[in-house]
């Protein structure tokens, strides 16, 4: 079973953690290779990384995608979230936990960022 | 003349704010109908986005449209971007500035999440 992980920040604002809940259950309904797309947070919200890992492999988890929702690669996409994971990692050798490049380092981010420009540019 | 104010948040790893300035240079090399695009930052690394839109108008802007590099509505997005932009549209009143929508809000992301997985997936 495979299993999607989507990993952000996680903020103060209880409002700005339900945008990446929201979006996780978006995920979900799209088409995919997922038996379960579920989020966490590296900081501050709930669950953390490695509560929610844990969640996963007791669930029957055997690949998990670990998708860093995070427009830069700072200190938490270089080195927190990859320690993080590997502590889980360490305790279940058996199942495979990979790491996906952070979302700001997608190909398509320039066309997006185009797209939402040009919509305004239309409106004002 | 129509400019883009590409606008993120400013990290202390000047890396990070150096993949803001490669993207709005790709992003000016696409086609589009703004006569520049220049990225600003709202803390820590320059130029501020006060300094970038001058520097715009002086260039002759007569439309600037500001686009929130985050992924969540926080507080940034919400509170300190606009007053920063609302002092200079004080100053210049027949110049038109808009700020787009934050990126995070995108109908995209969900797709451009599922895809950097799938990437991921096939490779673990």
């Amino acid at each position: 079973m495979k299993f999607l992980l989507l990993v952000a920040h996680g903020s103060r604002r209880e409002v700005s953690n339900d945008e990446i809940r929201i979006l996780a259950k978006r995920l979900q309904a799209m088409n995919h290779p997922f038996a379960e797309i579920g989020c966490a947070f590296l900081e501050i919200a709930q669950p953390s990384i490695q509560e929610a890992l844990h969640r996963l492999i007791a669930d029957g988890a055997k690949e998990i995608v670990v998708l860093p929702y995070f427009l830069s690669a700072g200190r938490h996409v270089a080195t927190d979230i990859p320690e993080q994971v590997k502590q889980v990692k360490n305790q279940y050798p058996n199942v495979q936990i990979g790491i996906a490049t952070y979302l700001g380092a997608s190909e398509m981010i320039a066309e997006l960022v185009m797209k939402q420009a040009l919509d305004k540019l239309s409106a004002i």
